[in-house]
């Protein structure tokens, strides 16, 4: 990787000025059109884009999909699944390892903790928000954005099957009202071997050519039954070439485009390393860890995978990040946008917004340390601490008004949270404890063995015996146990007024009160610490900096106006591109790579082994087929799962990785060699129809009704 | 930790100005006396400075130490020793956990890869140097300087008793021949128990207060018999206290304070986050190996503290040159150097030679990672392949004349080669295929799966598949099987002409040759590719980097004159200042902590727990005597083991650490919190008497002659 990092060259798009080539994660209601149309002699009416919109899924937990069929079949990455399929594994039954197959639909099986949305409408509030923060500053604007938000999204989510999110565009220079259908009942279909989903493992993670079959089917359920879909994305019959135009629907999780120089030199210089030694050091123990027998290797899976996933991506941005030609030109960027801006006011506006984001930066620095563990969690690792402090602040927040909660407890959000904190997702004892020791471990360390939150919570325990004291005798753990802690209400069916099920209505507040758990009473213990954290983070830190971007979006709309992407927020993006290569150390890379490929580079060892089933198979495969492909398409973490459509609106491709150089694109889009990279549709069939023997799934994208 | 980033005050001195405050590790030669004299009331003369000289030991892996006995008694830190008293426990017996005492001089047990080095003369050769340079620039620069100084040293070192190093100072502005009496037999005498050399461990690290007993005992013998000293340097029987003024006599490693600002941004953007995450990842895989059991526990300890050590020293330096006000403080002392230079054509010489250094830099950016994996061997970790690559490299270098050999090999270096190559320390496969694995992995990681070295390294073997063959069959690891490599030679008695031992003549060229060993073989099929990366690295990197530093140290004698001090280099260095606490926060901080403090931060748990010896003893000790002490000297790594010495040549102290401000004192010395930690020597007299019984250790501190 050494020689490519000066490749990322000062031709760099640098982030706010008007998107050149096929840059851009562009919003459903403000897609250029007619940009696409003179590049690609097709330009998207609303027709198009409503119907992609409507077959583009996003995955709650941070991924994208599509639904697929009319009868709810969605599809994703195997590694967006890789949960709820190791989730449903067992020590006997390794699903990751062998593969998952529903011979029939009553065969599915439900995903402990997914839900599926669907974005069914877009409204602009930022009038609305704007009048409710108008003339106030510091934490008086944080909490009437707050409190307006919560109002916007409680008068929206009507019910428990729609979702609502206000989202802020621009950093501030827009807002809007994003609505959702919850799917909350989601099976897994089909799921190949880890092996092929991930084959080439972490060493070709975020390379190519690439031969990875990295796709899991999904079906959402509505009231018991697959969700009957009127809106839909067929696969596509046409064999793809290169040049062919692509676009992609899907949810890039975060870009850092729109930051100012000192919000990137504080991800630069603290932010990133920290977070870089700390996950290289949990790596180093979770790989330990999995060598010490199958069911470690097994329940250790999960977490492995997402830990070097983000290392790698976040040392390809750390690379960008410390690249002097690259910082050079942010630095440019915005000295060139103060000296654009042309009204006197704005200006001064601008600069003493700059400014006042550095200031808080720097508080943040001293804050940094004891936040990030205390509040945001670091010090407290595992699922079993996550629980407990749910519970805690759920119990506390629900008796508040909706607009005085702290945001992720309003009213609309509440759904999730009851489905968050009654998730049946096994916990092990084994896996927790190592992730507690290493977070109590590591705060004494950040903090120093003298601090006083440090001191209170560990008195005079190991970090290790601490652990071990709450884990053994606490019993969230155990789903069942944890339903005491809520009232549930009966669901009815609406025709029949008959009993289908139950949901959360609430915390059981007696039951909180006499609690005896000793991971609730810990979590009880450290919230008055975690929660003064947060309110210095968000009164000093938080609505500084919102508030400054805000004013800096207004100057960046007055100098380039409207003609620009806001930076990715977890939302619906779309992109628009083509299948192209492009140039390594001076040699052309092949776009699309064969599925003659996959047999050429296994080796029989991990992670370049091609599963069983494979080898079987090869015989019947059509080795010239195409496996993967790469495009020029604008996307980022986040896009995992996002289907590839062509101008008919059918999928092409499903997206499950970027090329190393798109890592930097967390900063800036470099047309040059910012790819990504995505599995073909024509693998898929392949492989479900001579691999796998999964003929129903096969005729169902190719658009047969199944058996129900 | 969070908060101090901010108190490293733009205040720092940047290096190459005269020195101000206690600032400086002066050479030897060239010790501001006069000034100290002003300062403290004190002037030492050239007799005290010769004895503090002598009385000043090199531990050659890396640490400072003093001889505190006419009959060789050394002291220095446990963690300096830590690998002997490692290499000598077994299962059965660990010394690293219950310490180590030897009732009497006969139960004395040799180091296995210990040597001491004793100071006797130091002679300017940088007209030498100079001369053999001139009008020479690149690889032919590299070569000349490398053949006069193979020349200067062989010259020098006219028995296995004597050690020669031509050392660069000033970055090249001087050369100067250290040469040094060599201690091959080193045997230990007394360590106490882990548990108090490293009180607190790693979270009270680099931090004060601090409660360690942080000492062992050596001996240097000589002919088998303990080695007679002339000059060696008693304990003090007066109490200090603060204000006292203090001198530390040792060996600091490295420091960087005259690093160009294209150097330092070098260590900042790639050089350090690589090691820190490198080290984190390691950190993480020996802390769950360790947790296997108590065996693995022990053979994983000098790994595990070594990087634990490590990645704080280095994440201190980090947070000093990701501090914006320090490094713009050294953009500007370098443009200031730059403005200071009368002479045009020293100017115009300063000027191309710092973008001749960032040319070279950038070239290192590009090799780095083939670099640092093949040559400088973090793809292949551990001890066999060490020593087998040792093995294949002395077989052909040896075989070429002095000059012509990379400088390792050197004529001068061959003992500290032999002895290194042929040492008894244990190896352990368990933790050598961890290290291993380790290392082929990120190999693999950092050059990408196609890259052309790693499949030749690799084939179709994962990493850990590969490091089982080669480590299961090799026979490296065991120093018998090993002998078969060399040829020997009788060491006689110089008077009575007997046979008294043996030592290495050379390598067995026929064993070389018919070698079967395949880490042999491994090493040997990689050693084409390490050494034409090496070359690329001395030709078009270091040799660059060190002729432009050169002319840049011309350019800052012009401007500061020679009242300045080099970059610490591993030789011995005299730093001067005084017991003086800090403020922390706006609080004072007590220079001297206590016995009884030890017990009061006891806490009963790893690694706050005090060892039984000592809860036993706590009646009989005298809790109010001083345990540690910190003082302003300007210490660095590689100075642990020091003496703290009084105006009257005794020994006060025995430096063990510095405190978190330290840190960066890599790159400047900041008068206001920079402090050196040491163990007070009352606290060492009290323990050896009254915790461990060890009466004739003690004895001879105090000037008794021990009975032989």
């Amino acid at each position: 990787m050494q020689s490519r990092v000066s490749l990322f060259v000062v031709a760099v798009i640098v982030a706010a000025l008007p998107a050149l080539a096929d840059e851009g994660m562009w919003t459903y209601n403000n897609f250029p059109a007619d940009k696409v149309g003179r590049k690609y002699g097709f330009k998207p009416d609303q027709a198009w884009l409503d119907k992609v919109r409507l077959g583009s899924a996003r995955l709650a937990r941070g991924c994208s999909g599509s639904f697929v069929s009319a009868d709810g079949l969605v599809m994703t990455n195997h590694h967006c699944a890789h949960e709820c399929i190791a989730q449903l594994s067992t020590k006997a039954k390794d699903y990751v390892k062998d593969g998952f197959l529903a011979k029939d639909i009553k065969s599915e099986v439900k995903c402990p903790a997914a839900e599926i949305n669907q974005l069914v409408e877009i409204a602009d509030v930022t009038r609305r928000l704007n009048a409710a923060t108008a003339g106030k500053t510091g934490p008086a604007y944080f909490e009437a954005q707050k409190a307006e938000t919560a109002k916007i999204t409680k008068e929206c989510a009507t019910s428990d099957d729609v979702r609502c999110e206000v989202v802020t565009l621009y950093k501030g220079g827009r807002y809007d009202l994003y609505k959702y259908r919850r799917f909350q009942d989601v099976r897994l279909v089909f799921a190949p071997e880890l092996a092929i989903a991930f084959f080439g493992g972490d060493p070709d993670n975020f390379n190519f050519p690439r031969y990875d079959l990295d796709v899991a089917f999904l079906r959402v359920y509505d009231g018991g039954k697959p969700a009957q879909l009127k809106d839909f994305l067929p696969f596509s019959k046409t064999p793809s070439k290169a040049g062919d135009v692509t676009f992609v629907s899907g949810h890039p999780g975060h870009t850092s485009r729109e930051y100012t120089v000192g919000e990137l030199a504080f991800e630069r210089d603290l932010s990133q390393p920290t977070r870089l030694t700390r996950m290289s050091e949990l790596r180093g123990q979770l790989t330990q860890f999995a060598l010490r027998g199958a069911e470690q290797k097994r329940i250790a899976g999960s977490d492995l995978f997402s830990i070097e996933n983000g290392l790698k991506a976040r040392s390809g941005r750390q690379l960008t990040l410390t690249n002097k030609a690259f910082f050079d030109a942010k630095v440019k960027a915005q000295a060139d946008l103060v000296a654009g801006i042309k009204d006197p006011k704005l200006k001064a506006d601008t600069m003493q917004a700059l400014s006042a984001i550095d200031g808080a930066l720097n508080k943040l620095r001293e804050l940094w340390s004891a936040y990030m563990n205390l509040e945001v969690g670091w010090a407290f690792g595992g699922d079993t601490f996550r629980l407990a402090r749910g519970l805690v602040r759920a119990a506390d927040e629900t008796q508040l008004p909706n607009e005085k909660r702290l945001a992720e407890f309003a009213d609309a959000a509440l759904p999730a949270v009851w489905a968050n904190l009654t998730s049946e997702a096994p916990i092990y004892y084994e896996l927790e404890h190592l992730k507690m020791t290493f977070g109590l471990t590591k705060l004494r360390e950040m903090l120093g063995a003298d601090d006083a939150a440090v001191k209170k919570i560990l008195g005079k325990k190991s970090p290790s015996t601490l652990a071990t004291e709450l884990l053994k005798s606490s019993k969230l753990g155990d789903a069942k146990a944890r339903r005491a802690y809520f009232v549930f209400e009966d669901v009815l069916d609406p025709t029949t007024k008959k009993k289908v099920g139950e949901k959360v209505k609430g915390i059981n507040l007696d039951a909180v009160k006499n609690s005896k758990d000793p991971m609730f009473a810990f979590a009880r213990s450290v919230d008055a610490d975690a929660r003064a954290l947060r309110k210095r983070y968000e009164d000093e830190i938080e609505s500084v900096i919102d508030q400054s971007n805000e004013a800096v979006a207004k100057a960046r709309f007055a100098v380039y106006g409207t003609s620009i992407y806001p930076d990715a927020t977890f939302t619906l993006r779309l992109s628009y591109g083509a299948i192209e290569g492009w140039k390594e150390r001076g040699a052309d890379v092949n776009p699309i790579t064969t599925i003659g490929g996959a047999f050429e580079r296994h080796t029989g060892e991990d992670p370049f082994a091609l599963p069983p089933t494979w080898l079987k198979a090869k015989d019947k495969l059509d080795l010239a087929k195409p496996m993967n492909i790469c495009t020029t398409n604008d996307i980022i973490g986040g896009n995992s799962g996002s289907p590839v459509v062509n101008q008919t609106g059918e999928v092409t491709g499903l997206i499950f990785d970027g090329n190393i150089h798109s890592l930097g694109g967390d900063y800036g889009f470099n047309p040059a060699d910012n790819r990504a990279v995505a599995v073909h549709t024509a693998a898929i069939l392949e492989a479900l129809e001579k691999v796998y023997g999964a003929k129903a799934v096969a005729a169902e994208l190719s658009g047969a009704r199944p058996t129900l």
